[in-house]
Order: structure tokens, then C-alpha cells, then sequence
């Protein structure tokens, strides 16, 4: 087992490994930027050790101050968290060189998993459903007609070079088909100055479902169920919640085996996430993998009764997983509270915390680094605290979480919180009718 | 259903009933009295009634000044908390008389279990183990020998005016009776002018473990299995925790069946408590039966995912219960934080709490009415915060117990932090290995 265990990261994710870390007897070693000296990922770790200025690229990227102070501190594992190195094969490859062990996945699995068109034919060879469309730039429009029919429609044309909606087009059948064909490359050329395209099968109503997976160095697998993730905007998530409104038995089955097959297919190592778009034939494609921990784990954990971070410890000490898998026995969401005025765009809202009370009481948790008299620096990601809650049922889970919101006491910067509140009164989401397009149209009252 | 309930109480309890309330779309009424018009029971509610100056004869015990609040209020319902008028059959038949539901026991089962020798001979009628012994007062020696014989040795020689330790003698073989019996005579004699004996069989390494109970209107009742809270100084619980340590499957099927036994005998209605001790041969025995919520009934509630105050009204507004026991699938433990100094032989320390943060993250629950700012009175208990941990395993849980204990930040007043802490590391509670006598040998590292 691990003795001394280096986080690389800061902020909520930090301080939640941490709190695992000492109670599986652990020793800690937070890093930090000059920005967060004040944080409590800082003073509730057993050492600490400043690693560079607020810029990113400067402290929490900087990979040989990370490792010199794991050397210096003798860590014998890097908990990498989510976002910064946790997916970066370069870094991996680099604790493996300087035998400290990753918590988390092998370069080769990274990049493996990192590199799209690699994931998705990794994914196809172990039988788990892609997206269907062109392999590639489609050469010209018989061929276009030809992977139209086999892809099925409605198809989506894409320009290859696109970005931003340009040289998209979505047929419903094939009489608009030479249109979409035409107009389209007219559009990319004019964009982008190429009009090379290639095709998707356009998914209907997409959800953005997930299933979270844990596999060990013995190359079993198990699954944890789903998450539903798909109240994004500009594909950040916002809000999650196991399980899914729009989950079936069946359907929970069959992802969770095709989430267990592709783990199991590339000895897969750790917690990680097969994240799925489910459309509204509750047809399900592979997006991608995520080979680590992800934000919204704590829902996973709160309905299955299962510690995820310890679980990835102690995989990664060489202890295998129980090879049963675990669904949800109860319902819980995730809110969160990002620094941000959702009345203006959710734009930024760095600042001092002037006040600070969170809600408890039956079926709360609180994931956060915040407290009364923190600065919330500008320099990061804006999310602040994630509040969880879990109940019974999901009309259960959505009153908690209403009044837990209506609890939380968040002064001195505007917070996502007000939006949640109406999200939680939005008939849609209280329907568990929503897509991963329900931002689009969603509106706050003032 | 209620439409609006008036919450009898003060501090976490009241703020407790108030967020079940709220996820249940009741509305709430708090009373306070001058000293807690800053308390968050009275933030949170949506309504709140001054009932008058601190002592709490003057306003929390000022029965006709809380109906009044009720009636002007428009509430249909009032739940009473724990202590106060939680078990008082004159408020509970004043609620009657006034078509105010009474969230809790009627006033004839109050009486009935509230009187001692009332409840005994009850629980015995409904064949529930009780402490055997003499039935009231021992006549002479000849009749002590025999009661002895019957009861079985160890005895305990009880004066009936006794109190402190006076006149009380144990006695372990009949050779030893009559100099026993001799002398505790002649000792109650001096301190109380009256040498009338009773005997109790002496409980052996005593425990205390409770059995959580709910009964509905139509005379079914349910378990929710055992919590230990033998950890008591001065009869005053400090931690308890679920599973009990010293529990086997055996003695909780016996034990909750007697506990259900006994609801059911009486057609109890609502949450209650049937509180027994348990020798070191897993003999139990009935102590008393409390007819109102504990303070330590999250513990329950979070190893079978049921929310008790929630259940004390859906049973109070006519719903049967489900008729299925409920058996721990966790490990929990409360502790309780009191505004007390440990190392000053658990002094009350009143006063202002300059600075407030709770721990968070996986497993911890908190339920408090207090914050950063927040005066603690001097008039009431000295209880301001419940620490819950739950785990997979009571080693985990004490673990996290400590990890949370590490984490809690209350400044500008002494609490019972310290004692906890120390407690969770000490080799008999880690063993599981303590009785009701555990504190008189405690003592506090500085």
C-alpha cells in the first residue's frame, strides 16, 4: 500500500483525494500555486509544497517541479485529479521513469483513449457501438448517397476542416441530400478554403450518458451505472444525475457490458468513464473515455455506497476489483456552484467569499475548498463547490435539492446557485425530459 | 397531508424537522424565545412566532403561548423535537383538544410509558424482557434470600429512597446476602431514615442499546435494528453508533422483535425508542420506551436510507408503514459536538462562535444551527452540532470520524472536539469494547 501519496492538483478534487488518503492512513502532499496558498487543499494536506506562480502553465502543468517534489518529499504515488495532467501520457510515462507510481491510466492507455479516431476503432474492435458514418473524407457525391444509405438517415455532413456549425448540414432523406452536398462544400470552401467532407449519423435527442467504470491490473472490469450529464452548456456540464430519467433495466445493461467490454478489452487500469450519446431510440454510440476520475463522480459514490478515490488507490496498489458490478439503489444529483452570475451570460465572477454557510442535514454532501474569507482566484476553472444530494426518488432528490440550495449561503461573488434553483422548477427537468440541447433554450427569470 | 406544521423546539432538531418539512412542500412555523431570534431554526422557516424570554418555562415549555402561535399561524400540525414537551401528555392532549395534530405519541401512551413501574409491568404483559427482582419492597431476609434464588445471582440490593450509590450493595454468591443486606439496610437507615429494600439481578458489563421503532395508526409496527450508546457520561450520551459492536444477527432479530412486541402490544403510533440494557451474555433487558425522536436517530437513517422525521409525519397524517423491518447496511457514528470544556470536566462554555467550518466530502452529514457569528445562549443544552460518519466498515468509519474531527473548525468557544477525537483513537472504543461504565475510567490527554 501507498505511504505518501502527492496530489497533483488543486482545489475541491484535491482536497477529496486527500480526505480518502487519510483515512486509509495515507500521508499527503498538496502542491500548490502561489494563487492558493490560502486554499484548503493547502492546509489539510501533511505537507505542502509551492510549486510556481497562478498561471497553469507555471505551477499545475509545470511536470518536473511536480515530480522534484515528489522526490523531495518522498511520494511513492501521484494522484493526478481531474483536468491538468490527469490525461497526459507524457506525464504518466514520466512518474512511471522516476518509479512513482500514476494513480491513474498508463501512457499507452492514454493515448490510446486520447486520440479520437484511435479510441473509436479501439471501441469498434472490442464491439462497442460508434457512431456510424463515412470513414473519413467521403471522395465525392455517389459515395456520399452510398454511406448515406448504409449509415441510415438522418445523416449529418461535416466539413472536415469545421468548426463552429460551418459546412454542417443535417438530411432527413436523400432527395435533399445533393443540396445539403452541395451547399455545404460551397460554405467550408468559402470558411475555410477546403471542402473535403465526411458524415455522422445524426443523432436524434442526443443524451450524454456515461458509464462509470473500474478495472484492475488483472484485466477484470466492473461498472457503476450511469450518469446523465446532459444539461451542458457549450458542452461544460452543469448539472448530473444518477440514474438517468430516460434509463431502462435493459438499457443499463447493455451499456454497462459494452462499457465493461471495452475496459476489459484494453486492460483498462483505474477509475474511468466510458461516456455514451444515447439517442432517442435509446440507441447508444461511444463518445469517448475518460481515463480518470471525473467531477461528478460523488453521485456514482453516493448510490452505490462506494468510495471511487479509494477504489483508485487501492487498484492501483495491485488490489483487485470484486468483479460484481453495482447499480443504483437510490437517487442522487449533483449541482455545480460555479463562481459565475448566470443573469450575465454565466460570465466569471472571481472575488472574496464575505460569507459562507453550507446546507446539511438528510442526504447532503458537500464537495468543496471554499470557506468564509477565501479569494477565489481568477486564474482557474470557476467551479467553486458541488452539492450533492440523495434520496429515495428523483422527485425526492429534486425537493432536497431545493432546499439545500435555498440554504446555501454563498456572499461577496454571484454564484450558479440561483440558476440551479430555477432549473429544479424547470418542468422539463423536473419531467426528466431534457437533451443535451435543454441550454439552448433555457432562460433565467431575474 | 399537513399543510403547515409548528415546530415545538429549538436549535438542530427544530432546523431537522424544518428541511423534511420543506422537501415534503409543508410549510413551517418556528417558535424561538428572545435568546435564539438569531438561531437558523428561525432563518429557515417560513414563518416564525416570538414565544417569549429565554427560560425556557417562559417560552418552549409555555404550552398555551405555542398553541396560540399554532392557531395564528394556521397550523395543522405541531411536531415537538425531542425534550421540551416531547413527552408531555397535557400538550398532547392540549393539541388534541385545540384539532391540532400532535406529531407524536398520544397522551395516554405517554402516560403509559413515561410512568416507570407502568411501563414495566406493560412491557412484562407484552413479554418483553425486563429486569427481574423483587416486585416493590422486600419484607424480610428470609423473603430476600428467596427473591435472590429466584432472580438468580448477581443481585444488586437496592434502597428504595436511595440515590448516589447509598444503600445499593452487590451480590454475587448467597453467602455474602445477608451481611449485604445487613449493612445497606443500616446504611439507608442513617442517610435516609428508611431501610426499605428492593433488589434488581445486578447487569453484568452493562450495554446500552436502543431499538428504533415506527408504528402506524392501524396498530403495525417496524424496526430499523439497534444503535449503541453505551459511550454515556453521567447518563448523558456523548457518541453513539449502528451496528451496535457487541451486536450478533441473533440478538437483533430477538431484540427487534421484542421491540416491535412491545409497539405493537400498545399500538403505538409514530417514531419511537425502546431502550434496553444488554449484559455481557447478550441477555436484554427493558429500560424504558421514549415516545418522541432521539437525537441520535440520523445514525439509523443513514445506514437504512430512511428519513425518520419524514416518516413521523406521513404516519401522523394516516399512512400505514411498509410492515418490513430494516437492517443496517452500513456503519454509522454521531458524534455529538457540545459547547463544553473536555479538559474542565465537560464545563459549559457559552459564548460566541467567531469562526465556523463544518467538514465535508464523502460520508459526513452534519446537522447544526449554528455559524460563524452565531452567540451560543447559556440557557439550554450545550449541544450545537451532530457529526455523522457512515462507512462500509466500523473501521472505516472511525477513520473517517477522525478525519472529520481533524477537519471541524469551531472557534471562540470550547468543544467536545478534543474528547471525541482522543475517544476514536482509544484501544477499547476501537475494540468495540466498552460498557456504560466506559467513561468513569476516561481520561482526557491534554
Amino acid at each position: 500500500m501507498f505511504k505518501k501519496i502527492l496530489i497533483a492538483n488543486r482545489g475541491e478534487i484535491a482536497l477529496r483525494v486527500i480526505r480518502t488518503c487519510k483515512e486509509m492512513g495515507i500521508k499527503t502532499v498538496a502542491v500548490y500555486s502561489k494563487a492558493d496558498a490560502e486554499s484548503l487543499h493547502v492546509k489539510f494536506a501533511d505537507e505542502a509544497v509551492c510549486i510556481g506562480p497562478a498561471p497553469s502553465s507555471e505551477s499545475y502543468l509545470k511536470m518536473d517541479r511536480i515530480i522534484a517534489a515528489a522526490e523531495i518529499t518522498n511520494a511513492d504515488g501521484i494522484h493526478p485529479g481531474y483536468g491538468f495532467l490527469s490525461e497526459n501520457a507524457k506525464f504518466s510515462k514520466l512518474c512511471e521513469e522516476h518509479d512513482i507510481k500514476f494513480i491513474g491510466a498508463s501512457p499507452e492507455m492514454i493515448d490510446r483513449m486520447g486520440d479520437k479516431a484511435n479510441a473509436k476503432s479501439t471501441m469498434l474492435a472490442a464491439g462497442v457501438p460508434c457512431v456510424p458514418g463515412s470513414e473519413g473524407v467521403i471522395e465525392d457525391f455517389e459515395a456520399c448517397k452510398k454511406t448515406a444509405l448504409e449509415t441510415g438517415y438522418p445523416v449529418m455532413l461535416k466539413a472536415s476542416a469545421g468548426g463552429g456549425g460551418k459546412g454542417m448540414r443535417a438530411v432527413w432523406k436523400e432527395e435533399d441530400l445533393k443540396d445539403a452536398w452541395d451547399s455545404a462544400r460551397q460554405e467550408s470552401k468559402a470558411a475555410f478554403g477546403n471542402d473535403d467532407m465526411y458524415m455522422e449519423k445524426l443523432i436524434e435527442e442526443p443524451r450524454h450518458i456515461e458509464i462509470q467504470i473500474v478495472g484492475d491490473s488483472f484485466g477484470k472490469a466492473c461498472h457503476l451505472s450511469e450518469r446523465d450529464c446532459s444539461v451542458q452548456r457549450r458542452h461544460q456540464k452543469l448539472t448530473e444525475e444518477t440514474p438517468s430519467p430516460f434509463m431502462t433495466d435493459e438499457l443499463r445493461d447493455e451499456m454497462g457490458k459494452a462499457a465493461v467490454r471495452a475496459a476489459e478489452y484494453i486492460k483498462y487500469e483505474g477509475a474511468g468513464t466510458v461516456e455514451f450519446l444515447v439517442d432517442k431510440h435509446r440507441n447508444f454510440y461511444f463518445m469517448e473515455m475518460n481515463t480518470r476520475i471525473q467531477v461528478e463522480h460523488p453521485i456514482t459514490e453516493e448510490v452505490v455506497d462506494y468510495d471511487l478515490i479509494r477504489e483508485q488507490i487501492l487498484v492501483a496498489a495491485g488490489v483487485p476489483v470484486s468483479g460484481k458490478n453495482y447499480y443504483p439503489q437510490l437517487h442522487s444529483i449533483e449541482c455545480r456552484i460555479n463562481a459565475e452570475d448566470p443573469h450575465n451570460g454565466f460570465r466569471p465572477a472571481p472575488g472574496k467569499i464575505t460569507s459562507y454557510h453550507a446546507p446539511g442535514g438528510h442526504g447532503v454532501r458537500i464537495d468543496t475548498h471554499v470557506y468564509a474569507g477565501y479569494m477565489i482566484p481568477p486564474n482557474y476553472d470557476s467551479m467553486i463547490s458541488k452539492l450533492i444530494v440523495t434520496a429515495q426518488t428523483r422527485e425526492e432528490a429534486i425537493n432536497k435539492m431545493k432546499r439545500a440550495l435555498d440554504e446555501y449561503v454563498i456572499e461577496g461573488v454571484k454564484t450558479t446557485i440561483p440558476f440551479h434553483r430555477q432549473l429544479m422548477d424547470h418542468p422539463d427537468y423536473v419531467a426528466g425530459n431534457y437533451t443535451t440541447k435543454f441550454m439552448e433554450d433555457f432562460e433565467m427569470k431575474s
